[in-house]
């Protein structure tokens, strides 16, 4: 990875259909300006003929200005249909975080942050409840809080919204919210919201997993990091992980043993994302090594 | 695991409602007619007050013949309100395999079972294909067809119960056996047909899981064995494993990687079994260490 | 697990040479008294013949006050020859922590500590570096600096020794502590120090792990938590874990991936400490379930 | 992965010093010649400045005649210093399996081997033991019976090698092979005889690791398939994988749950093996994805 070294990068984010010759045109146009690929990775859905690439180069000497880059791409881009994203290793995205009163993901989150182990931005920490304001203030990140029920949520999430626009919030984390949001709310941040589900989902979608697990009697249980769209627990899997369970453990375990997966579930995701290896098609995703 | 020592132990499984003094009046049992414990494992389901245990001990010096235990213990279990099952470390159970087309289980446990792994008699492989004739063959193993279609199904599952009242099969395992078995047929052994599922149950349950897995982009899959019950796929799990899938794995590979997690599970859940390791509650499985 | 309800339980641990009537005499014990068993495990090393037992009983009926179990206890374990140590639910060990520079696993501590997932105190936060003292300081724990060199080790680990008389310290956690504690200290605490070694020992005991592994190009790295003993990284292990590794992993994406493990690892064993869990036999530990 | 597809792909293997454009001179030539990129991933060790990369295509379309392409192929591998191998993916290697007594990693092979799993022909099985004559029996394939002793060893090494050149072998497996190879055999088979170790290298290099890894008391043990070098159990590592154990495991045990861990990390050794997915450099090895 190459996001800490010291000198700029650019990252290539491209699909298109497959044929002959787009890895040729992509790293030629890298060649061709004195740009050093740094790490490329792509994949060919062979089913459905779509190609994939993440591609990131050195900027030290690329004879295109930064600026200037996406612009030139286009020729390539439009002659073989590619959509792409181009982004820079020293953008610093936006995230704001939001919670409800489970503070483990948002400990682990403080702890990266904090750490400089991501390269990000956390202006807001948003809840429905005030508890973890204290911890925000910790660590001296604005703790907001708007209470939501029935009555009031579409204007409660216009006011987040409002928020996240105001504080020019690139994607969002939800660190164990424990609100549904609204379609309408999804809709301004496509595949932008990051989401922890406590379960190896597709099982156990949906309310209360781990009391559904416990009353299955599963032997292993899990956790699930998915960007959020209109339909519950449904959007694309960024990443999952798993911890081994026994008969002895009761719901009370499983919750707790169900923290440490989630925590770390949720922290990989965002480092994917972060690190522009991800990439929705399908309403599956592919993580570029 | 006692099951190797030269030694004859027998095994204990008890479960009744939990209460004071039931370890004690047991292993006093056991210490007052000079039985050496072995190995003791219990658990209470406090939601439940349930009590479960297995208890194995040394028959070396023990002064109630086996014959006889049973009927003796029996004055405990009954003021205790216990259900119990009475086994011995040199019984040798005898088990029939169902198969189909496909190998790997099979030969997973065909190696087992000629390197002695297990203490189990395998007299009969039932299929509903001739294709894995020639294998049995090769391990010197019966083999008999039933070619299954919806008209002829309960006929031949009667005359594969009746094969297996002649060969006094103890217990059966469905190692990648593509019928689904009846209602009858199970019933005829209630926690004695061991199935395996190729996914990590309850997703994925009923046909073409790997499709399934593929499709909905899981980036972890797994496979579950399990006793066999009316409703198809929900019995109770005896062990489950998962390996790691990305974005890069066609269905094909699914199936591939697959293979290698069904066989071990359905191997060990096998071993619990044979070493009494399993207690059957509520549609869930306490697996004694 | 039942440090969490309500009522009071008391935990004996057993080992003594292996002999019938053991488990027997013990329970008969408990169930004479109105003691209803919570939980009980037992192992026998059949190579060592040596018997293990924990076990745990509801005290809320227990007809011997807490104060006398263990005299009263004693006539039992003389007679068997064992050693055995009683501990109750409702104390509360207090715990000191350890630190250098780095925060993953004190934040993973503080965490729990905060959420009351274990039943702790933790007084008193020692370094040999100030960089934590802000991070002790949010949580209101005492942070208190020892400077370490060649010159003054001996006077400081003195220092230190008299600040956890002090702070009636039960128990030390070493959390990425940079120093090689003396055997001088250690005897103070037999089997009461903690530490987290960033390696799958006995793999890379000693020095840079991280680097060494790099160095041999393993596929998967790993952490071990263990008691600390005079010979460096050699003591008894309590939990190990690991994560997969690839080509592409730098020696600091070794460090990044290590610490999620390390921090874990770390609190697992914590856990299973206070919880009463570990036996140390010959260099080794016995976990109870 | 393509090796399953109908028509016929060329793989080739680069390793070079890294510098701007060597995938975009790669793929220029492929796409120049009517090549479609079926995978193609790459490395650079930053470390060391050298760039791997591993890419495959169609050649269906290709206007290069397959025994051409090495030629042609060799004025860019020229101009960039690039050591190269070429592969096709229609091209079955032969391989040789060197046993002892131990059957689960030879009935891992062969359940695979009858299968189709893998594109590889076995015309020999050498063992310095008769025993598992009859099992390569059962299989169709010849069994060769080489007993190795002191005094006999150089000889019987040579004899060995004369086998091997008139099967035509080109890499050769050690399934539990428990004789140590000498450096004069090595030296025929550079990076082409697999190992499977069983312990978690480096921990536990040398004879019995089973019997250490209980005594040192560790609660995860593992399996290395390697290549052999000179150097015991000190070479490239391809692939390794874990279980975990506790203290009720006896060595027994250790060699029963490992025998399962070893004979998977082996076939999935060879398969990296076979697919050309493995460059080995300084003692380590890339493993394509």
């Amino acid at each position: 990875m190459t996001q800490d070294t010291a000198s700029r990068s650019a990252i290539l984010l491209i699909s298109c259909p497959d044929r002959q010759g787009l890895v040729a045109a992509v790293t030629d146009f890298i060649a061709r300006h004195n740009g050093n690929i740094l790490h490329l990775d792509q994949h060919v859905d062979a089913d459905e003929n779509v190609f994939f690439m993440r591609v990131e180069w050195d900027l030290s000497a690329f004879t295109i200005a930064p600026a200037h880059i996406a612009s030139q791409f286009g020729a390539i881009a439009e002659r073989f249909g590619m959509a792409f994203q181009l982004h820079f290793s020293d953008q610093t995205p936006r995230m704001a975080v939001f919670v409800s009163k489970e503070a483990h993901c948002l400990y682990d989150i403080l702890y990266r942050y904090q750490a400089g182990e991501w390269r990000v931005e956390i202006p807001v920490i948003i809840s429905n409840h005030p508890d973890l304001g204290t911890l925000a203030e910790k660590f001296g990140i604005e703790y907001r809080v708007f209470p939501v029920n029935k009555d009031n949520k579409a204007a409660q999430e216009a006011a987040q919204l409002e928020l996240l626009r105001e504080y020019r919030i690139d994607f969002v984390v939800l660190a164990r919210y424990m609100q549904i949001l609204t379609e309408g709310f999804v809709t301004h941040y496509p595949n932008r919201i990051i989401n922890i589900h406590h379960s190896f989902l597709p099982a156990f979608a949906g309310a209360k997993p781990y009391h559904r697990a416990h009353e299955r009697g599963v032997k292993i249980m899990g956790a699930s990091s998915h960007y959020v769209t209109a339909e519950l627990d449904a959007g694309p899997i960024i990443e999952q992980d798993v911890a081994r369970i026994n008969h002895r453990d009761s719901v009370e375990d499983l919750i707790r043993k169900g923290k440490d997966v989630e925590k770390l579930v949720l922290s990989r995701a965002i480092r994917f994302h972060l690190q522009r290896q991800v990439l929705v098609y399908k309403n599956k995703t592919v993580i570029f090594g």
